[in-house]
């Protein structure tokens, strides 16, 4: 595939633009989505390779390179930057204009800074509009693909019957390391910003509660104490997490949406996602026999992608028409979803490549970054001049905290109780989501948005190196039979 | 994961959404893109698996079902479908608005028919315009994408040694089948409409030209003649279809873009082509060494999806910015990809599952089919109600036809050379991509398009019983060197 004799073709290629025929001029409109996206996905990339040097979380690393991106490019008022930054509102600008609205008043409806709004008009009037907005929206479908099918994904990790195995301790310790910070964190939001609605206290609670233990568990084995009951109990407790974190957004995000605060409204949102969650187990497997079903005289990889995305966008949406959010659904598809139902296929597939793990892998790993980066990228230091949200931001922090610490109290006797603590102090992926959904909501303003981020970046990195030192306090070292 | 007592919950489980806390209201914008996308990919399974049934090629299914839910829905009146159906002209109608235009100007300007403008405006400015704005705007770059894997999955497959060994005789048949069909659908396009530019004039020739033999071989194999001479020569020319189509395909456009037809605009195009091509051919592997050596610390599969993403991605678009066409950067991607850049990562892939064409395999799977159903919906059945694209199609069938049949003959004698030009017969992916290129610049009109659609269908339809009605004139069964 090398060709030495063409090295002087090199510096005419560089020119090459010059004397194209197009004179560079694009002519496949998707040219300019593309080269966003993937500068996105490069970006993300370089975040990933950053954290892994540094012994971080990919997740982190993605973060950061999204807030020093979209801090910095907006310092120098790109408008690429900007347009990615301000996402959805900016389709909400543009509907209102579809009813009639001149995009000037538009603009000032959605952008409450007068400056900022003018020079969104600007942009989206300018000779680039059409092409910002069209790779801001793919971005945003994009992450949203993404954060599905990372919830499928560790729905398919997930198993009724691991939680059985995972034994009281561990439960207690999700538990416990839910509510707490939970708590905390709306006391805290209520002390600091009382003017908050109750739907936002709720929402901070929420993701304050949510744990994700990537980095402890690598921690652990980094220190050879995986095996310990200290550890099982932690990554047991890891296991109820999302389902705990999951049945917390159901019923935060119903109140929001029903904005009823009664215990009734409660009760029956409760009722709802149970409701849900047992019908879809009940029914899933159904379904999924009847879109198998279609799939015959195609081949198991084909089988296998078309039911497993039909499966996962199909339940996301009915959880959506439901009022649960999307992920609750995708959530659900992993549960039920496994490689078994595929029998009649296993002759195609004799390596046992095409798992639907595998199948669906390459479809998170691409979009799933560019979901993180947009994360970083709405983050908005600025917002930390203000001395409310500096003080709330340390409060949340200082809640997140000893929430988590807490928690390791409910491991019971005999353990290293800090150590369970501060293994569960990492938030993550999950906690980033609903900070995400509840932006979505309008419930979570960017102030607080970014007070959030900023919570689960510093969980993530201080850990670490609390769980070594804690750690060397000595752990229980009787094997752990929860992980046989 | 079953749950038999939960079986009176089901029909509860139907009116949730009158108890969901949302009223059913969607809180997630990305719902109804949810909705509309798996939408489409379930029309495109149904078309794939009833296609199957009558062992016809996929792609055949997807397309004739998107052509039935074009034309029905839209008789119908279908606001999805009618929006699904002219894709991007409404986002040039939009990007017009932008500008202060009205939208009814903006319209009446992009839609000649006024009835179809005081509609579109009608349904834009409707309660449901955004969303449907939206999902149209995504399963657009879905497909696209969709393209871009799909040729580089051509890419990857094909290789230059191959057709160093494929064959004079292959080549032969390959050059008088891509330029009889391009030279008589060029005739045909001018006498029945004489007043079209030169541009869609080369574009008909170009897309008349391209080959696809799939089907072909499917049928080589069920009579159990895929050694024979015959075979091997289709065979052997399919290898060098697509990249002949891709050079034609690369001029045509050239000189479309360019809007220069005098020799010497075609000669700097094609020796921009050749640039473009052997100087990514060699540049290529470096810029592949380069970017995976940023990928240190990640795990196989995360390099390889990321390398490759960034990799395709980055060559289209240069393509693109040199004035070729994004699927030739994607091609060329193709070609130069192989596993034996990732040697490094040898231990983390026993079982061999993680090879370049497994991991993008996934979003070819997704994204391919939603192209090929996007294509039918963009086929008017009512415009052949015109007596002239009637004549036109007719015109163009029987010139696919003829040309193809003509390339028999170069195979030199003491063959079947009438099974190897039916045989060479079906259309297929490549020629309908570049219909829907030059309907992107504006060269192929609706009328063309649904013209050139048809030829494909009927050229694949009838090639497989003609066939096998020609090789029981019997074969050459001298077992055949070029495919052992």
């Amino acid at each position: 595939m090398r060709c030495k004799p063409c090295l002087p073709l090199i510096p005419l290629l560089v020119t090459a633009p010059v004397f194209a025929a197009g004179g560079g001029a694009h002519t496949d409109p998707a040219a300019p989505i593309i080269l966003g996206v993937t500068a996105i996905l490069i970006f993300a990339v370089v975040g990933r390779y950053l954290a892994r040097r540094l012994a971080q979380p990919s997740v982190l690393g993605e973060l950061i390179i999204g807030i020093a991106l979209g801090n910095l490019v907006y310092l120098l008022g790109g408008d690429f930057i900007l347009v990615m930054r301000e996402g959805r509102v900016l389709f909400d600008m543009i509907d209102l204009t579809f009813s009639g609205m001149s995009m000037r008043d538009a603009a000032a409806q959605m952008f409450p800074d007068p400056a900022l709004a003018a020079k969104i008009v600007e942009i989206v009037q300018g000779p680039h509009g059409m092409q910002l907005l069209s790779i801001a929206h793919t971005a945003d479908v994009f992450s949203r693909y993404g954060v599905i099918f990372l919830m499928f994904l560790v729905g398919l990790e997930s198993s009724v019957e691991e939680m059985r195995d995972a034994g009281m301790p561990s439960l207690k310790v999700a538990l416990v390391g839910m509510l707490t910070p939970f708590a905390l964190g709306v006391s805290v939001a209520w002390l600091v910003l009382p003017e908050n609605s109750v739907g936002s206290l709720l929402f901070i609670g929420a993701t304050l509660g949510a744990t994700s233990v990537g980095i402890t568990a690598r921690v652990l084995s980094e220190l050879g104490v995986v095996r310990s009951q200290e550890a099982c109990v932690i990554l047991g407790a890891a296991i109820f997490d999302d389902v705990l974190g999951l049945i917390a957004l159901a019923i935060v995000s119903g109140i929001v949406i029903s904005g009823a605060i009664q215990g009734v409204a409660v009760m029956q949102i409760l009722a709802l996602a149970t409701l849900f969650i047992v019908a879809v187990m009940y029914a899933g497997p159904y379904i999924l026999r009847g879109l198998i079903s279609m799939m015959r005289g195609l081949r198991a990889h084909e089988a296998k992608i078309f039911v497993t995305f039909i499966f996962v966008m199909g339940l996301s949406w009915f959880a959506d028409l439901v009022g649960l959010a999307t992920i609750i659904g995708a959530f659900a598809a992993g549960l039920i979803m496994n490689d078994q139902y595929f029998a009649q296929w296993q002759g195609d597939d004799i390596l046992g490549c095409d798992t639907v793990k595998n199948l669906m892998a390459p479809l998170e790993a691409v979009l799933v970054p560019i979901f993180f980066v947009l994360i970083g990228l709405q983050v908005k230091l600025e917002s930390f001049l203000d001395a409310d949200v500096w003080l709330l931001a340390t409060g949340l922090v200082t809640a997140a905290i000893i929430g988590k610490l807490v928690s390791g109290f409910a491991a019971g006797g005999g353990l290293n109780r800090l150590a369970i603590g501060i293994g569960m102090l990492p938030r993550g992926e999950v906690g980033l989501i609903f900070a995400s959904i509840g932006k979505g909501l309008g419930v979570i303003d960017s102030q607080l948005f970014s007070s959030i981020v900023l919570m689960v970046v510093i969980t993530t990195v201080i850990s670490p190196s609390l769980l070594k030192w804690a750690l060397r306090r000595g752990v229980t070292n009787t094997v752990c039979e929860t992980n046989d």
